[in-house]
């Protein structure tokens, strides 16, 4: 076997990152690859030489680290921007991979994330460079070209289904004071984790009621007739959104509200989708609200991670390996295709891939009839394909009366040692 | 035994609101009393005369209603105003309470749910009415005269820390993109949940880094040095706070931002404090800032509801029936007592009881010395007596990966049946 590995962790982290990073150390060990290194911070570190030697790490302690939040090896939101092989961050990155001798690389991310990895891909082949490029699909959002769902979502879903159930119970008997809650989920473009929120509902005028999607035009009047009919009928209303909703026109619903519409880099606080919700359905209704964000909390829930996907990411991770290593690929990610059954037992799945050049930055959205006729709920489609991606429970170590998650603690390496 | 009990629920549900119910009724069955009614939503239900036989329910089903989050009587945000017993509420009360011959009410709430309680109390001395008022301590807030803790507190601080715990791992790795994250818990005057938030923190530099409570005047200078300088030492900064955080002039610190400083009621948003807060960092350390707001989510976690808690809500229930029924005492609320040892395995607990014209309106700060010198900290001292009150889990059932609560059908009952 020639030459080293690495593997980097890039964008937010999911509950579930650091299991595909498992993955990838685990098999290129059972391959015989002999160095594997870790890049920190994703590209951004990676350009700075920072990297750890996952290898030397005992198998056990590599192990633990997938029942740990966050990314072991740190995330970034660095992109390389210039695709030419001569710009100065390719040619840095490749002066850097053959001082390690790394011939393989892998990079477990999102849509930016395989852009980057596209771009060395293609620069790697055009210099003629021995390096196979494979990425890793990992987001909360599931908005990733060419896979059936992306490692992160499921457990991200499975939290936000629990907490939509625990605070719908809980709202429930509060009908009478605050008849209005909403919960907000991540989700910019693609309502996917919204839409399985839907999950939650098991009877009639249980949480959720509504749903709204990011695909689904925001029409102020149609929602406000919906949120008073559903009160009139079950008394409350639960209302799960994604972050941005925007008009018919295309523009964020936020903007209406001046002073919130963006932070102070310029850029528009979605986040802030259930104040203008809030406002609306005051003023108009004048039915009190009260309003949920769980942010980061929903992507670093190990507590509350689903079995299966954390399973699948690990599998990713493998696969990934198999398909450089072994397969000798190159520009490819991996993706999980679903080969049985839909919402029931006979759930199985198993790795693919596609070319990492359909993938980068390319978002996969709700299709129409994932979500019911009137638009204020996902369909029956929706519900049966998200429903086995939450299954199983993820064991935690508790420890005065909290869950403690072990960490590595990482050595830089330089060369020469 | 002579006389029926009424049991009701007031104010905003906490995980643990039920096991204090199931404690009144099984401790009123226990007692041999005939007929156990539940008060829907509060006072307010019950001047509508919406009442349930519980002791008509299975003994398995009423034990079953404490592993359910929310209150399964409702509760509600309504008040008697006028304490005068010829008044109409109270004279409406005490012509239902006869007439379901109902010589024990036991009211499970918060301070303003005190001071109903109390009121009743007093009105059916003057009126020579045979009635025993006890109040039964609920409160996520912590905030209650006369008891070394809250049913409610422990399992709403578990659920708090714990995500802490787990986005403080995910904001680590995110340090380079992300810098600062603030989550806001529930506690509008007091700051013992943020406080207690300071136990997710077991190592140096670990998340939560800072912890405002609403008891220390906010100063945006000091603020804001002490932000930069936990940057300038750990490359990123946890942040979290109680809600109504006020300058030295006692003014809300979220009025800076008019557009946002009410909603359509008049109410002041303190739920915005972090909003206010990421412009203040944003806008004076250009560090990006986010947040999180897990509202509703935190009084209903049962999934990471604490044992300790749970047996503690019970045991008041039960203590409330024997001060009423065993021991004719009225006109008290139930208080826990700890008996041993702080922060180690010697933790116990027991009943006491407090005169309800004490607690009644009458909120309980954090002391100074639970909060560190420099006031952006909790105490050693605090952390001692928080960590046994969030010791210990509660078991959930699991159906189609996440949790199944069941609830009971309750019937409304109405002389003559």
């Amino acid at each position: 076997m020639i030459g080293n590995v690495l593997v980097a962790q890039s964008g937010g982290p999911t509950s579930v990152i650091n299991a595909s990073l498992v993955g990838v150390v685990q098999k290129a060990k059972e391959l015989g690859v002999q160095r594997i290194f870790g890049g920190l911070n994703g590209i951004e570190g990676i350009l700075q030489e920072k990297l750890v030697v996952l290898s030397a790490e005992h198998p056990a302690d590599i192990e633990a680290v997938q029942y740990r939040p966050g990314a072991i090896l740190g995330g970034c939101r660095y992109q390389i921007k210039d695709p030419k092989p001569e710009g100065s961050e390719l040619k840095r990155l490749f002066s850097i991979l053959k001082k390690y001798d790394i011939r393989y690389f892998f990079y477990i991310g999102g849509n930016d994330s395989m852009d980057t990895a596209q771009k060395i891909h293609v620069a790697a082949q055009k210099l003629k460079v021995d390096l196979r490029v494979i990425g890793v699909p990992k987001t909360i959002d599931n908005d990733l070209f060419g896979t059936d769902h992306c490692p992160g979502f499921g457990s991200c879903a499975k939290y936000l289904i629990t907490s939509v159930v625990e605070a719908g119970i809980h709202t429930a008997s509060m009908y009478t004071a605050e008849p209005v809650t909403i919960l907000v989920t991540v989700g910019r473009n693609a309502g996917w984790l919204a839409g399985a929120c839907g999950l939650a509902r098991r009877e009639k005028n249980e949480a959720p009621h509504i749903v709204l999607f990011p695909e689904i035009p925001f029409e102020e009047d149609r929602f406000l007739e919906k949120v008073k009919s559903v009160y009139e009928e079950v008394g409350g209303v639960f209302i799960v959104t994604g972050e941005g909703l925007r008009s018919r026109a295309g523009t964020y619903i936020t903007a209406r509200y001046d002073g919130l519409s963006t932070d102070a880099f310029g850029h528009p606080l979605l986040g802030d989708v259930p104040i203008t919700l809030k406002h609306l359905i005051e003023e108009n209704l004048r039915l009190r609200t009260r309003w949920i964000k769980p942010d980061i909390c929903q992507q670093a829930a190990l507590h509350m991670a689903s079995r299966v996907d954390l399973e699948e990411a690990r599998m990713c991770g493998e696969s990934a390996v198999q398909l450089a290593v072994q397969n000798g690929e190159s520009g490819y990610m991996v993706t999980i295709e679903r080969v049985e059954g839909r919402g029931d037992t006979t759930y199985a799945s198993r790795c693919g891939k596609v070319p990492l050049s359909a993938v980068a930055n390319v978002d996969r959205y709700v299709p129409r009839h994932f979500i019911d006729t009137e638009g204020f709920f996902p369909s029956e489609e929706f519900l049966h394909y998200a429903n086995p991606l939450i299954q199983g429970e993820v064991p935690i170590r508790m420890k005065d009366g909290f869950p403690y998650y072990p960490t590595l603690r990482l050595k830089h390496v330089r060369y020469p040692e």
